[in-house]
């Protein structure tokens, strides 16, 4: 589909890009590019990416489709590095948890000749390098095409299929839309994990090994989460930060209005709060976005 | 272990808890008893108890073992049921996720002639009812024995060895420590997966059908924990409601911080925060108490 793809940045998403465009032979040639030493070498040991250049400059060189996979916060200097040695035609994307931001950093360095067709796989594990990759990460998951103003059709098109051979649904969305929907589904509830573990390793009373022993149910799931990587982090909640806040808002307000009724003793309320929420779940489940089985990591094995 | 143990109550827990019972080889005979004739028809065509009887008194009859199975709220109303029918010299216990209230509601209404020894298994999945039940729910979990003031201590150590049979590892806790340990780990965390989902399905510029299908990361986890039965989790909160809201107070406290982090662009703050809340995950994983595999309920299949 692709005569040379480049991947820019070898963590989590690239590495199971990789291994998912080898798995449905989707592209001529791959190469790959760190900025790390350390991560270029641990590449060529696993032989992740046919080549692994020293340089973005010479990994996009040639490239029919340059694929930027660095956290959001760095992805405008990436694209500053590259754009000089784009190929004309060549198709410039991204997998940027974060849209608006992603398109005002890389738009302005990329030169005319060149197709951005931003983009985000909504797909992920809790656990981030060049070794965490597999090429099953995308199957049935969804991948968000966001088409920037004036973008090509074709190009749209071409990557909208290579994501289809990685095993992706594949729909397009504009970005602001696309921040919001994010925050809600993915940035507003990392956020609350990542606080609710941090309050559980502050409260004295408990202590570490109380939490982590006793950790049954609930608060094991937001562990996972909360283990995700933290610079990538870092960068979506600075760059989707309305949004972002926005959903805190009202879920704080949500929040209070359930601890108002657990003070005042209102079992209806939450009976009623409850059993909306469980619909919504079962919603997810018909839609087949997760299974029905029971939940073994929290009833004794995953 | 037990000549004749009565399950009261034919939910998720109880329903493990005969599998468990019956791949040990732990008991003579398991009796049964649920308040819904529905939930009787069920567990006798699914073979579910050695007999299933149509009344409290009549299961409890002659059992030298005694486990209230039934959500915390009603605890003391079956408590008064069984407790004029209760063998001499019989071991009482529960499976409440809140101690001190059901210590409360039920001991009033126990003959001195029984022992008393609360529990609670710290092991559980979203689904519930007398089908939902397998042998190895708590293999390796652990359960909480929380012996009240003058609990028999012969008593106490043979139903560890029940629990310790049935798979899971035991501890002893005091019940006002086990009910903030618990807030912790497991009701705050509910309440938090709770609002959240609620939250998204109350947004009305992202539809229902964008939340279901776009939940790859952290949503998704919510919703599984938010699908949990609404009237055990009515119950637990209102029956542990000042443990609830001090660790849901401080949660919030901590939350306004992130969120004023990410208003003023304290990248700094929250990736020392996110650093922080990953090594918590990486305790529990050591801790034996969940795995390090990836999750491939949000990266793909589970």
């Amino acid at each position: 589909m692709y005569n040379r793809v480049a991947l820019i940045g070898l963590g989590l998403i690239a590495s199971s890009m990789f291994w998912a465009i080898k798995r449905g032979g989707l592209a001529g040639e791959v190469t790959g590019y760190a900025r790390s030493q350390a991560t270029r070498d641990t590449a060529r040991r696993i032989g992740l990416c046919d080549t692994v250049c020293d340089s973005a400059a010479e990994a996009v060189a040639g490239a029919d489709l340059v694929i930027l996979c660095v956290p959001v916060g760095v992805m405008g200097d990436v694209a500053a590095e590259i754009g000089p040695h784009l190929a004309s035609g060549a198709t410039v994307s991204d997998v940027g948890s974060v849209k608006r931001a992603v398109i005002d950093a890389v738009a302005p360095h990329l030169p005319d000749t060149v197709h951005f067709v931003p983009g985000h796989p909504l797909a992920g594990t809790e656990h981030s390098g060049p070794e965490s990759g597999f090429a099953e990460l995308f199957d049935n998951r969804w991948t968000l095409l966001v088409p920037v103003e004036g973008s090509d059709a074709d190009a749209v098109a071409r990557l909208r299929g290579l994501w289809e051979g990685m095993g992706a649904y594949v729909d397009e969305m504009e970005p602001d839309h696309h921040d919001l929907v994010l925050a809600v589904t993915s940035h507003a509830p990392h956020l609350i994990a990542y606080t609710m573990v941090g309050v559980a390793d502050d409260l004295r009373r408990v202590t570490d090994s109380e939490v982590i022993k006793y950790s049954a149910a609930g608060f094991r799931d937001f562990t996972r989460i909360a283990a995700s990587d933290p610079t990538m982090w870092r960068d979506v909640f600075l760059n989707n930060k309305d949004a972002t806040l926005e959903i805190l808002g009202r879920f704080t307000e949500e929040l209070f209005a359930l601890q108002r009724a657990i003070r005042r003793g209102d079992g209806d309320h939450l009976h009623a709060y409850f059993t909306r929420t469980r619909a919504i779940r079962r919603g997810i489940i018909e839609a087949g976005q997760d299974t029905d089985a029971p939940d073994f990591g929290r009833g004794g094995k995953r």
